[in-house]
C-alpha cells in the first residue's frame, strides 16, 4: 500500500535531525489523526517563520528585524563580544543569565579540509566591529573540539594586535560531576585550571 | 532572546510524538539553516497530504480516493478481513507479505471508562460488510493488551452468530528470541500455544 502524499511527507520529516524512518512514519500517522485546521496551522507557522526570519546585520543572530533584539538592547554591555558557532548557541548562553554583552555568530569553524577559512566564518565582520566599536573583551564560546580549539587559537592570534582581553569558557568537571566519570583530558584541564579556595 | 515566529514553530514541533522541547528546538534551528525554497516545499507537502487524504469508505484505511487501493485490488482475497486498530497497522501487516485479504480499521479499542463502545469502533460497519459480502475468516490483529484482548473477545462473541472462522495473531517468543529474556505471560502463552514439530 503506497499513498504518494503520505510518502512525500514521511520523506520530508526524515530529513530532520534525530528523526529516522520509523519516527517519521509515526509522526505522519499522528498528523493524519489531527484536524485539517491544525495541520494547516502547523504548515503556515513554518512558512511564517521562513519568511520572517532574517539574520542580524551586526552579529548574525536570528531576528525578525534588520538588527536583533540583543544588539538593540541598550542595557547590555557593548564592550563585550561573545563568539559562538551557531545561532542556537545564543539562547543557551542567555539561559545562564551570566553574560550581558553582545554576540558574534561565526556560523562554522575553521576547517582547511572543507575549504572553510577566516572569510567563511565572518572574521572580517568581527574585525570591523572591533575597529568601529569600543570592544574590551572577546569571550570565545566555541565547542571544545579540535576544530573549535583551532578556531579559538586563530581568533586569539589575530586579536593580539588589539588591546583586548580574549577569554574562553572554563574547562572542568560539570557541576555535581563525579571525578570517577570524568575523562582524562577534562580532568587534566580541571587540574591545570584549578582555582584558589 | 525571544523571536515569536521561531517560538511558534518550536511549539508546533513539540506537539508531535517523540519530540520534546530540546528536539523541537534543534529541528527548528536546523530548518533555519535550510533554503527558504526547501522549507516552503516541506510546508506545502504537509498541506498537500492534509488536503488529499481521505478514509476509504469500505475499510477506513487511508486513501487518496473514495475506496483505497487494497479494497480496489481484485487480486486480493475478498473472503478475509483483518481487523486492526490504526491505519498505520496496515503497512506493518502488508510488509510481512503473509496476508492477502482485506482490512477493517476500527480506529480504537473498547473502553467503557472513556465511553468508547462498539459504535465508536466501527463494529456496525464491520457487521454490514459481513452481511453484504462473503466473508469466511476474520483475523483479529489487535494489540495484546487488556483493551486489545477485551475488544477481540467482544468481536469474537458477536461473530458467533455467523458461520465465520475467527482467528487472532499467535502469541509467543519473537523470532530469534531467547527464553531467558521472555516475560512469564509471553512464555506461558508460548507453552499453551505450542505446535507439533
Amino acid at each position: 500500500m503506497y499513498v504518494r502524499s503520505i510518502e512525500n511527507l514521511i520523506n520530508e520529516f526524515k530529513k530532520l535531525p534525530g528523526i529516522g524512518p520509523k519516527s517519521a512514519k509515526r509522526i505522519v500517522y499522528f498528523l493524519l489523526k489531527q484536524r485539517k485546521k491544525d495541520i494547516k496551522k502547523f504548515a503556515e507557522t513554518m512558512l511564517d517563520m521562513s519568511s520572517k526570519i532574517k539574520f542580524c546585520k551586526i552579529c548574525f543572530n536570528i531576528s525578525e528585524d534588520e538588527v536583533c533584539s540583543i544588539c538593540k538592547d541598550t542595557s547590555r554591555d557593548v564592550n563585550k563580544i561573545c563568539i559562538i558557532e551557531e545561532v542556537g548557541d545564543v539562547s543557551i548562553i542567555e539561559s545562564t543569565g551570566e553574560y550581558r554583552g553582545l554576540y558574534h555568530v561565526i556560523g562554522g569553524l575553521l576547517s582547511p579540509i572543507d575549504n572553510i577559512g577566516p572569510d567563511e566564518i565572518r572574521i572580517p565582520q568581527l574585525l570591523k566591529r572591533i575597529n568601529d566599536g569600543d570592544i574590551k573583551e572577546v569571550l570565545i564560546a566555541l565547542s571544545q573540539t579540535v576544530e573549535g580549539e583551532s578556531t579559538a587559537n586563530y581568533i586569539r592570534k589575530i586579536l593580539k594586535a588589539y588591546d583586548i582581553r580574549v577569554t574562553r569558557l572554563a574547562s572542568g568537571l560539570p557541576e555535581g560531576g563525579n571525578i570517577e566519570y570524568a575523562d582524562e583530558v577534562t580532568l587534566a584541564r580541571a587540574i591545570s585550571d584549578r582555582k584558589e579556595l
